[in-house]
């Protein structure tokens, strides 16, 4: 790598410095930081990351200051090695679950062992039977074998039955025979099988005596244990570079006609009886939804800070970066204005900033009602045993009720979540100005590699007619008079009670108005919905906007009431200061008035908060809220408690050392430097030095 | 590259095919693609697109099957390759200025020589004078010095007076001293510098006899014309990786008291005469924001075509993707249904179909005025030379009003066109669901390469205040009762005089009423934003948000009204079959009612537009458009032409073969696929056949 000459290594930044304007920030605000990072996160789990912290930065390996400038090879050769020590040092520190995830999230990239580590061992765990851990999960704990989850196809994505892959099964020799009929049947965007699995637990339709009984898992060994080359009559490998996720080996894979033993169909909820050949029915199906519901509360937490890392870096630079002076500064004064200081930066910003701690106490919200429930639940495992196929979640007995009620609220949930912290990203990266562009901003590789969460585990879209649907039943379950006891049916019945009072809703002077103000909408929507369907006998698609409009309504609603939950739990008093608890009200109330702003029209035809009131909350209170909020953006981030290593970012220095940083990495360390083009056109040459051998060995 | 083995060449998509199901698509609508896109490109210009395609299709050097592949510094060799073939060909074809931009088009990446071909020689050109013609120009345009235009330092972006670069004036020696006193004076972002360049035009701060004269364009040489190492005191390089657009050399330089003799000062407008070492005055400077204009309506009608790439893809391929069956069809109706059925994926694309309409129009539009008014313009230039500063465009005479209102119009298309065609590609690439994820969709590294035109030629936050100075200060001359004649001050005449009677424009029934209550709008929010200012004495920074949405505002009513007034246009009726213009007219009402249900809100408060309309023009009248609209979008999306060559994506393929492509390029293209992972954690060993060098040579 080229080094700088020495007068290039003797200048400075011209001031003031982005060290002293972010001392000057932190000064401006009293809030204390590790207070808040202690209750947001508890005192624990921060020691815990920075343990694990010193330990990565002491691998070699680890070092990210290549990360940027290396294509996809490069990269996912890293990521091998990486995901490699990460293994070894699990073993050797004999690391939890949690710390083990800890040091995926500070390494902040996937690796090609991701899915090995999380779907194939989970569903292994979870769909095995006592003899297929010992004889699968055992092995595959201790990285023995190496698997994935194969179940979305190139032609079928959201659609589990629509597979393709065939199961079929062979009474004479007791074996099943896995195939791919079609192009389309290829497995694909399979996580961890493009290049580091030998096993795969495929989703295949099984066939029992030319009957179709759906889905079911299977496992597949699909590459030699030795030399790793692909078995025959299975033809497998990755499926090549992706907008983001590039360390990751996601694979397809062809079966043709490939045989399985009988114990190698999941089977402890349906299975095929060898003795009878005849199709045992699935015990307890419901189990599959309290997962999903799980998965679903975690990607709304994980959400919170998906979007913090971006808000850290956006609200740390902006307070550094200055342009133009203020328009109605008196004449003398010199010197530009903090970016933090315009409120187009500022509307754009905080209400993210706010969003974040919204989406985490919602996230914890939900992952606390789940964990009650389960207790709750332990009693009701096994009613469901006499359907023969998965039943959707409104088809769930009455002890499960607050199950469905969570199901539908995490579906909301995960949509409005995963999309504010990717549509919010990129909001940040672009309240970064042009270096928010440049790879060192660290938030464009960040957004990248979070988009597909916006599409799995339930496209977000899809998500919300899932919403809408229990929506939709609890509507009619109101009027039939016969509803279980939960807070939609609660809100519904309200909405109901007062429909012919109506309601005009303080939602500027008073928070329990404007959290009911959330509901009454949510309401509104859900009797409007109901009617267009029950009364008009519109078709299902004809009204698919109105559920997504009804769902997001939904999530906003929890989201806010949760956080307003929060705010009032003695806990929060308890642990916090006064002062804090004054802060995070605002944030909440910033939240909540802006998102009403935003969708002021719903709030409008509902009829619950009245014209002059939605007015004086755009062009009053949120803009009040900016100016409150302001002095304590940069330790609001900074209680998020992202160490720079993790945020790998010149913008989001905690020190502010931004300038210094963006140059020392393109000057020093970029490899294109090491090269020198030749200029001209009729020149075949196109390096003069051609360095290019060396450049890729060191990539 | 690995072949496929015979039985996965034998397999074909499960049908219907995506060829036949296009093929289906084309047969519902007998809309006449040809004669559309003759009206919209004229036939002269689509058939140069052809000719130059075959040009191009026939050099290897063109050829895009690894371009997804690639690691930057693979990807930025390909790139200066073809830049050098591209000028070649321009000599060999004698191709004019515009069939250049074709073939660039096509190719459909920067090159290192974009920044010479384009602001290097443009600035010479315009801002040289003879002798500097003959010096500098004559080379650049031969290629035998090759340049950039070096404004944008780390620490400055749009602010141009704040930038660091110093130029002083010797008077003993006649030359300049061109100097960086900080790290933060660094040239950056500068395209075609990192790499290419040996010469830059670098703007710095003119001080003669110790004052300051402000920023000023200078000739600096950079490299050595032979070994093409940086000069003496000049420390340049590439800025390193970025989100997109890497194939470009954007470069930092640092300059140490470089000296450069008088003659490299661009002196057509101002210059510093070297007998008196005195400063002279610009004598026209208002020729710079016609520049700016013709810039920002190039980008306007640009932005409907780089979005039409996106929405031909997602289209395309959303008549191909079959997911799930219709809730409400017959219990015995098997298969899937096209995703373009859904109404939640139509809400999503079409609206996007018409914005690439709207903008289209809207850009030409745009170009026929400035063209008309540069005409006129010619008697008045000159008039401005007493001025030492450059005016702002409120200030030119009037003669000149004109282009003061097409400058601000330009100003908020060209925010708007941006950030439509920005965020509309993002909505295409997720409309394709998990394929969209792909490199293979073709979409996401055209967005990635298309975000910079967000914030260059203008942050499109920044540009909200300009148009809101102007329509401030029209509306203050509206108010004096003198102001000029210009549509802005039309409309705001027409608000004032039906102020206290009212207005309920009849947006559904009527299509002049539907452009007028944009208009409305328009006036509303300008005369509440000049309440707030003169009344209110509210500060400008306060009002930063109600400039950007009246900034917003005044942009989509300009959209509405150009393409309203393209389809009255009676060369529109002559050129096109009514049913044509039929399609086009929908296309018209789903853009504007579209866009009048998302601004509700306003409409609302502006009071120019019951409730109950808006509520009709969603769940009625938007939703009856698209159903309308939905037999013609493929022969919409063909009607722009763009070949698959330049799309590059297996999901926007005309034959629709999407399936076999995707496969295609991720098992038979794909280089990853020549290495076999070591799986497991305690083995040293990544790759088993370690072909990595093999692997790199390749790309």
């Amino acid at each position: 790598m080229p080094s700088n000459p020495d007068w290039v290594k003797a200048l400075k930044p011209s001031g003031p410095q982005g060290s002293e304007l972010l001392a000057q920030e932190r000064a401006k605000s009293s809030l204390n930081v590790d207070q808040l990072a202690d209750f947001l996160f508890t005192r624990q789990v921060l020691e815990r990351n920075e343990r694990i912290l010193k330990i990565l930065q002491a691998e070699p390996v680890f070092d990210k200051s290549q990360n940027y400038f290396r294509g996809r090879e490069a990269r996912i050769e890293a990521a091998l090695a990486r995901g490699k020590r990460l293994q070894q040092l699990s073993v050797q520190h004999k690391w939890s679950k949690e710390e083990f995830q800890t040091a995926n999230d500070l390494v902040s990239e996937p690796t090609p062992y991701g899915l090995h580590a999380s779907m194939f061992l989970v569903t292994l765990r979870e769909q095995g039977t006592p003899e297929q851990h010992k004889l699968f999960l055992e092995r595959a704990e201790a990285y023995k074998i190496i698997g994935c989850y194969a179940q979305t196809e190139l032609g079928h994505g959201s659609n589990v039955r629509g597979l393709e892959t065939t199961a079929t099964w062979n009474p004479e020799d007791k074996t099943f025979t896995l195939h791919s009929p079609h192009l389309t049947a290829s497995k694909w965007w399979i996580g961890s099988l493009g290049k580091a699995a030998n096993h795969a637990v495929v989703m295949a339709q099984l066939f029992v005596n030319g009957k179709n009984y759906g889905p079911h898992p299977f496992v597949v060994q699909i590459r030699d244990l030795k030399t790793h080359e692909p078995l025959p009559n299975v033809h497998v490998g990755d499926i090549g570079p992706k907008f983001g996720y590039n360390t990751m080996d996601n694979g397809f894979l062809l079966l043709k006609n490939v045989k399985v033993p009988h114990v190698n169909m999941l089977a402890r909820f349906s299975r095929v009886d060898p003795n009878t050949n005849k199709y045992v029915r699935p015990s307890n199906p419901s189990l599959i939804y309290g997962t999903l519901t799980y998965i679903r509360s975690h990607i709304v937490l994980q959400s919170g800070s998906v979007l913090a890392r971006g808000v850290t870096i956006a609200t740390r630079y902006c307070a550094v970066r200055r342009q133009f002076q203020d328009r109605d500064a008196p004449a003398g004064e010199i010197g530009e204005n903090q970016v933090l200081n315009y409120t187009m930066v500022q509307i754009r910003l905080l209400p993210l900033l706010a969003a974040t701690y919204a989406l985490h106490f919602t996230g914890k919200g939900m992952i606390n009602l789940y964990q009650e429930n389960q207790k709750r639940m332990n009693g009701d495992v096994g009613k469901l045993a006499d359907s023969n196929r998965a039943p959707g979640p409104e088809e769930l007995n009455p002890g499960t009720d607050l199950l469905a009620d969570l199901h539908a609220t995490s579906c909301a949930l995960k949509a409005l979540g995963s999309t504010t912290a990717a549509e919010g990203l990129e909001v940040c990266r672009r309240a970064c100005g042009g270096h928010g562009y440049s790879s060192f901003s660290g938030i464009g590789s960040w957004y990248a590699d979070y988009l597909p969460t916006v599409t799995w585990e339930g496209d977000n879209y899809m998500l919300t007619q899932q919403v809408s649907r229990y929506l939709l039943k609890s509507a009619r379950s109101v009027l039939k008079g016969n509803p279980p006891d939960n807070d939609t049916t609660r809100i519904l019945k309200e909405f109901i009670s007062r429909r012919d009072i109506g309601a005009a809703f303080d939602v500027i002077g008073s928070d329990t108005d404007l959290v009911a103000a959330f509901a009454w909408r949510v309401s509104f929507l859900t009797f409007e919905a109901l009617r267009h369907r029950d009364e008009d006998k519109q078709s299902w698609n004809s009204l698919l906007v109105d559920f997504w409009r009804l769902s997001t309504a939904h999530a906003q609603y929890m989201v806010v009431k949760n956080f307003h939950d929060a705010l009032n739990d003695p806990n929060t008093t308890q642990q916090l200061d006064p002062d804090t608890v004054t802060v995070l009200h605002k944030l909440f109330r910033l939240y909540a008035l802006n998102t009403l702003e935003q969708e002021a029209s719903e709030f409008y035809s509902s009829a619950a908060v009245t014209v002059r009131q939605i007015t004086l909350a755009r062009t009053k209170a949120v803009m009040k809220l900016l100016e409150e909020i302001r002095p304590h953006a940069l330790r609001l981030v900074d209680a998020w408690k992202f160490p720079d290593w993790q945020l790998d970012s010149s913008l989001g220095r905690y020190d502010g050392k931004v300038y210094e940083d963006m140059f020392y990495r393109a000057s020093e360390l970029n490899p294109l430097n090491s090269v020198v083009f030749d200029p001209y056109p009729d020149s075949k040459v196109l390096f003069r030095k051609d360095e290019r051998a060396n450049l890729r060995s060191k990539l």
